[in-house]
């Protein structure tokens, strides 16, 4: 047998849920309702104005005999762990992905280390997030490098829509520090390439990186949105404490809507189309004047699928950012479809503000590249 | 060999993309450079400002011989087809999840069923989309109806963050004719049970369903949210061609931002709470009336971590729907994690919405069933 197993899915409260009752029976364990996890249950439900429990989540306080009930703080279904001695481990997870995560972040992790630190070299991983360069472009620039890479460290380009995330692995190291100091040097090595195309956040969410920034230096932020529609504030306001520094956004979808809810005058739109630097410019101080923000955010383009002319095809993005007297703009031709196209134009604005908050020389409105990854 | 083997990822332009060059191998084919693929890659990287194919991005004209390139309209690295006759098919798509959906789909599919269309027995799927009720209630609910499901046709209960998808499952019929009258038959069985809970969407997205129904009936629309920051703004302008129904919306997010861009009564925030029935509904008349619509959308509430307290815990959330002279409200009190109780309140909005366009009874402001999934 494996040391470890691990099932996922099948411990939902309805018929087609099969996985706990299959494999205590293939292990030959009872099933015995938990006090505690029905006591849990039923007070997430009446606590949300349901009379009582459901029937149906009831069969979820069942653990087999012996086995131990991880909570699940996001749903009704507990993980289960089956410490079988020498025989191994069997873990069982729900299927819903976030609920699955959390507990084997928060459960499941910390038994493997405690059981098997031993007999597990350490393998560190260090993660690089990039924006706004094409992977194979990022890649034809590190080359050179790669040859001094640390042995032992191994690096993989891990192209999101968002950007290129860059992993460099060590691994067979003696020992945590050394395998730490391996990944310092490398990542010195490559941080002259990367560093104008970099953002640092832990979760690898940019948003978050510049929620870090905002908050560190006290700025607020408003933001006006045409193709995206609502993206980069969703985004932005995905970040817990967001408050502190997003005052509030717009999606000024029509023309209409870019005049009422920004102020950007209609004339300007008839002069210079809706999608244009002087649109995206004044969307961006629009809404932050509107607000009494300190920067804001400006983006319109066409996302598609129609919509595109021969001048400017779908994918055409101008976006922009203000910070006190200085405003910067930018245009993307993003490849993918409407999707993609969004979520890149939604990224690269945030990027631009970033870059405008963190290294912007004073009075030059120019992006240094303003070059988009195809 | 097994008729068909599927490779995912590692077709890249980067170092660590091996896929084409190992399986090449193994099969004995040589890579030769195919020019309709150069000419491809050379013509997306030169329309984005480059001013040549960056070197990496050239292996990925590379094609083993006698194999075939499946055209990749999101991404630059082709899906290859072996058709290796008796011996079976190999295909290697990109990893990314959607470049690698959307070949599977354009072509891979077609030459399997071309391929293998007599060995296949018809398998039939019925999706039935739901929001707002629990996977266990709607079990628990359709239990008593579910042995009359005809034979040959099973149930799986799918929980998604924003709602339950049941899906039908028609197995082992004679014919596909067969196989959807037993579909039908078992959807009408249902239906008296699912159908306060019920939407339409051929892709399950509640946004499509109800721009549908804004579109069909000339409906504009407008939304102002709080606690969801943008997310059903977002959502509605996910879909393609929202232009005709989507004026505007704004990211309420600070008091002061209620105020200026959706007119929300300073005094009322301070007199009800900002999390509230009638800031609810102020907001969604104040952004409808402010950008001329004919319904509008409002949510306010506490998407958490912090902010919750023993009155209003982590997880209320008001929204409102007005169309008309009518403005329906109700209280939402979501599980999870932030981004799941931003998800939940953002489709169940967006749900309500949809009812008051389809069924509500003019006049009666109190909706049927408030009382939310946990």
């Amino acid at each position: 047998m494996s040391d470890l197993v691990v099932v996922t899915g099948g411990l939902g409260p309805t018929r087609d849920d099969l996985t706990l009752a299959t494999v205590a029976r293939h292990l030959g364990r009872e099933l015995a309702e938990d006090a505690d996890l029905l006591a849990g249950l039923q007070k997430r439900f009446v606590g949300r104005g349901y009379a009582e429990l459901p029937p149906s989540n009831r069969a979820q306080a069942l653990v087999p005999e012996g086995a131990v009930p991880l909570e699940n703080p996001l749903g009704t279904a507990p993980g289960i762990l089956f410490d079988l001695g020498s025989d191994g481990l069997v873990v069982l997870l729900p299927g819903v992905p976030r609920e699955m995560r959390t507990i084997f972040t928060g459960s499941v992790i910390p038994v493997l280390r405690d059981r098997f630190s031993g007999r597990l070299a350490p393998v560190i991983h260090r993660s690089i997030h990039t924006t706004g360069i094409a992977e194979s472009v990022l890649a034809d620039r590190l080359e050179p490098l790669l040859h001094g890479l640390p042995e032992a460290v191994s690096i993989a380009f891990l192209p999101e829509v968002e950007g290129v995330e860059l992993r460099l692995t060590a691994r067979g190291f003696a020992s945590s520090e050394r395998a730490l100091e391996a990944l310092a040097e490398a990542e010195a090595l490559l941080q002259p390439v990367v560093a104008p195309h970099r953002y640092q956040a832990l979760s690898g969410d940019l948003a978050e990186a510049l929620g870090d920034r905002l908050s560190a230096t006290g700025t607020t932020v408003a933001v006006a949105e045409s193709c995206t529609g609502g993206l980069v504030a969703k985004r932005l306001t995905d970040i817990p404490g967001s408050s502190r520094y997003f005052l509030g956004g717009v999606a000024a979808y029509s023309n209409e809507a870019k005049r009422l809810l920004a102020g950007v005058d209609g004339a300007l739109i008839e002069a210079e189309g809706a999608v244009s630097r002087e649109v995206a410019e004044a969307l961006a101080r629009g809404v932050r004047d509107r607000l009494g923000a300190d920067a804001g955010i400006g983006i319109t383009g066409i996302a598609g699928p129609g919509g595109g002319t021969a001048d400017k095809p779908v994918g055409t993005v101008w976006f922009a950012a203000c910070l006190g007297s200085r405003t910067v703009a930018t245009k993307g031709l993003f490849p993918g479809d409407r999707e993609m196209i969004r979520a890149r134009a939604a990224q690269a604005a945030m990027a631009l503000l970033a870059r405008l908050l963190e290294e912007w020389p004073d009075g030059n409105t120019d992006p240094p590249d303003g070059r988009q990854a195809p």
